[in-house]
């Protein structure tokens, strides 16, 4: 069944594997009127880029993206956004070794047995270069989100449990850190841990944390596309996504009512809750405060460590992989979040427009 | 916009105010030829009635159902089943109190502010009352799930912290527990923790954990409708989840990828993973393991508490709730989360069938 | 799979069979504030209502409708509305002759392959019946039409091939002639023509044609939603439709490119189309005319003339129907085609609400 | 809103516009195992392409299709196929003179009046160049019903008036008459118009006929996603599109309920209806005859005759169309029809695998 699509008002499909043409994304139901050009979306996807430090494959590619519809003269039209992003290094022979074998922790398994044929010269479908096409498209969104006052922002919250102390947190220090890790001193001992398990091959996970300001309130929709029920899908859609949580999350089972409970308080003729445990969304609509989102990523699969495993052919085998890759995939999946929070946010916002009548009937009344 | 549908192939909509006429759910897209009785269904229903222990309100309901439509003779015809069960207890006059003031915790204020009118006479909508519809739903779901040998289990992993541990856990002691714990030391301390937050007018909350056996291999449609997509927001569209987590969820984020990677080992012929950290999906498909779900539960808002909030008129005012209200919801919730699980992994299964160009061209050649 | 949810903003799901509980929609996405009460929905149904005249089965039903949702002190909340119309004359005897056999014209036969099991009590969910449900759901959808000064009107324009002349129309007559054809002398002769038929206890068909006034410029979602699209999806839903066209429709594909297109002046400030061949739309978009659609309605299926057809056994057997059929329906299909139009226009333009930028960010400005 | 996506199990999103870098579609819910390669896909477009004959624009485009995605070794993989035709020729300066001038009969105004900004350089998203990437998706779709033994053959009914007749109607001849008529007799006449009305300045368009056979009973999806319903959507969404019907269609408006129905006996085991006038669907199902449908397609708007118009600054002038323009586009839009209805019957045929509980069962045992 289709897959790849995502939103109704707002309606992101992404198509490509890590190996193949590219990777693309087509973005429906973008209001005309956008400023919208490659540039503007290469600020994103830059971020998300192979190689850009250490802790990163080597693996250079440009990323650049390519605007082949839907925009004149570098504003949106309304028709679809194709965007597209080429493969420029497709080196398949360091996949030789895999192409029999289902590498633990990957999709190699469940992709063969679901389809029957695999293209066993990545990770294809899976593989975290998918999440390009997601950029691209959430920066379409990131930017539409921008001209109406809402934003968001994402960074590294823990890596292989070395987490940012919200007391010393310093989001100027975000792009210092070459985890993006706004909290040096945390940065500095993850790194010293990443340092010393890159060194047993091995491999870390993390945390992206996720806030979102300027948000209307009231925007989504009980009882089952509420906003954080869509928001939890677009993010557990994301590959090595294992947890996701709002406000307090899973320390909110901890507490009680009382404590978890946020009070009400008018501020400036204006409702303002007296604390934020509910992160931002009560009953499935944003409550004015701000979203928080937290987003538990595995620790990359790809290690060098020897692994049990079968082969296609049903034979015991162990695997050891060389080549290219990511010892932590979180400082890059931080953009990826971000995109996948603002895809969602705007397809909400569309989608809440006709939540009254008589803001409908204003609506089509200026029109005529 | 329209937020009370659910599913693609199998798909529920959900309508019904706690004090209104009643609650009903309409479930389009169930197979023919599935035995269907009011009687199976009535038997998910009873177990999240409301008075069925001290920690649940006495309010009294039978929550009985009845099938309006889609079977006949016991059995399902195909056509969209409408399951409706009437509201019996409908005493307003409780709510008096709280019909201008933004009840803490609850979706009062975003309901005000998104639709701009509200049914006061209670939760409305948001109320926990809305989850029958989506069990008599999962009922169907469940049944059908049966049939072929899928098997959802969920029960009380922790109330306010206390948690059941995995080593003294015993499925058969989970009717003894007034929690549903199955582990009955753990149910005695959370009892204990319970009475005393229930004197002070507090409640609490909890993680539900879902156990899915029997699942076939590969079900789940990537990149955005992975099966732990989909799982998470089915989930968090049940009020008061906070959270949700796969396999070992946030906590691999504290191991490293030597420690998380499943292995995987061949035996009697079929493919085996040596431990299931991934909780039963890889790469957003099933993987054979039983899936493995927590969810995070508040505490239940509705507390006797002195509270801070305003009114609609937009003034400072303090609540104390009186009326009935649950201290605790997650064992109410945990046939709740049953029915959301199994509704999502029936829609997906369905989807799954037309993965393979062979077994299409096989199933309709069988048809003719 | 999921067949009886229709729209994707304004979202109607229908259940419910001739011979069962009753009929019933879920309007879910209604924008809170609409006025609705259980008699405005009332007038639309009894247009629909079975026995209203001697063309009609003289089956008696009060067809009353039930709000049990969604609606709060005579206003909707933006919940989802369930409606109900209980099913007050069941006598399923009549159907005891048909029970093991298909009759020709019907979904007998057709359902039966599909789903294995059949209600044979009636038409079951393919019966006239039916469109009950959707004729409540349209009640809201045209209340709401109403209040953005858009108005659906259908009415008959042939029966059996005896056709209203627009020349002779009168829309004031509409409510004399028991056919619903706005041209008493046509009526006159079409009842002519079906006493003649009815007389052989044979049936007949016909056209209706439904024309939209008021709706604004530009609605409608290219590529694959144009307006005309999903208005030919709508209609082609009711059970017994063959065709549809728009504007001149197949007359078209006999004029030249000068008869056909509709040129523009300028009047009074607004662009005016100087004919309507198009039958206000263009490239999927209402242009601002008037919306011009023609319905082909078949003869009623059940007939008393002898027919051949199968049993579900396989035997070749002659059929002779008895009971209460009626000998034309396009009458009661007006409302129904009325209903499903002003369902559709709804949904599409609330989907039209985020074509442009400047739109929305305007439209959250404003809630701030 | 999203508006460029169709479908639920198989699904095609398309993007492009005429004078933009090209036309794409991304297929997504394709089974894996269906042998595709671009020479295949091509077939297909090159009967639509431009410049066939000369009753098409001479504007000359390869209209090659390459494969971005979603194969491995001439085979899909199950993944979501991105499909990319090149715009070649993308002269601008032709259509300075329309830049200002909303041309009758073309969506001009209604873009321009949705979104506020416009394209000029061609019909941008409302060109008959998008239906490019319909075919390319629907050579897909093609190919998958092909090994499943469904058929889908369109072809011209008439011109002008001048229509075929299935007396004399010879499939063989299709590819001889460059109007794609099947009829050598009405092919010579409806030339013999064209060049009259050329000749004038003027356009013509037709009816296209569709015959599907070979497809398995009981596909479609009531009440709403019937398959007549989805075919109806589908036709219409096409350009110039201004009718479309089922077996007997209008003409069934004129025949009693004895003429009309289709009787049934039994035929080497088998249920056969003795005639076809509901053209192979009932109820909204394939009842196992052929499927007939006949769409009506309008004039080409783009003539050379002066005509009333205005501009986008509102004012009145004449316009008349130089460039190159196809003065009927019929022919072309055969391919194109045969392609909607394929995606269409598809799409159906994935959802229908559901229809039956102990498919499923059945299904899913065979799998493990």
């Amino acid at each position: 069944m289709s897959g790849s699509v995502w939103g109704k008002n707002f309606c992101v499909t992404t198509w490509g594997e890590s190996h193949g043409y590219g990777i693309g994304a087509v973005v429906d139901g973008c209001p005309a009127g956008l400023p919208l050009t490659e540039s503007v979306i290469q600020e994103y996807l830059d971020r998300r880029k192979p190689g850009m430090n250490k802790y990163a494959t080597p693996r250079k590619e440009g990323d650049a993206v390519e605007i082949l519809s839907g925009t004149f003269e570098g504003v949106t039209t309304g028709t679809s956004i194709s965007l597209l992003i080429r493969n420029e290094d497709q080196r398949s022979r360091d996949y030789a070794e895999v192409a029999g074998r289902f590498r633990p922790g990957h999709a190699d398994f469940t992709y063969m047995s679901k389809y029957g044929v695999r293209d066993y010269r990545g990770g294809g479908r899976s593989s975290g270069r998918e999440t390009a096409g997601r950029v691209a498209a959430g920066a379409v969104a990131l930017e539409a989100l921008g001209l109406m006052g809402v934003k968001v922002v994402a960074f590294t919250k823990a890596i292989g449990g070395v987490e940012v102390d919200y007391g010393r947190m310093r989001m100027e220090d975000l792009d210092e850190s070459p985890l993006y890790m706004p909290d040096m001193d945390a940065s500095k001992r993850a790194e010293a841990l990443m340092e010393a398990k890159m060194a047993e091959g091995d491999s870390l996970g993390g945390v992206v944390e996720c806030v979102v300001t300027g948000m209307p309130v009231g925007v989504g929709e009980p009882v089952f596309d509420k906003l954080d029920a869509n928001l939890a899908k677009a993010l557990f859609s994301i590959g090595a996504v294992k947890g996701v949580e709002v406000g307090d999350g899973f320390a909110a089972t901890r507490a009680t009512g009382w404590e978890n409970n946020d009070g009400m308080r008018m501020v400036e003729g204006g409702v303002r809750k007296t604390s934020n445990h509910a992160g931002g969304i009560l009953g499935g609509m944003s409550d004015g405060s701000d979203i928080l989102i937290r987003v538990a990523i595995k620790p990359t699969p790809s290690i060098k460590r020897r692994q049990e495993t079968v082969t296609a052919g049903g034979e015991d085998v162990e695997l050891e992989l060389g080549g290219r890759h990511d010892p932590v995939i979180v400082p890059r999946a931080v953009v990826v979040v971000e995109a996948m929070v603002a895809i969602t946010l705007l397809d909400m916002l569309f989608a809440g427009m006709s939540s009254r009548m008589d803001d409908v009937v204003r609506f089509y009344a200026d029109k005529r």
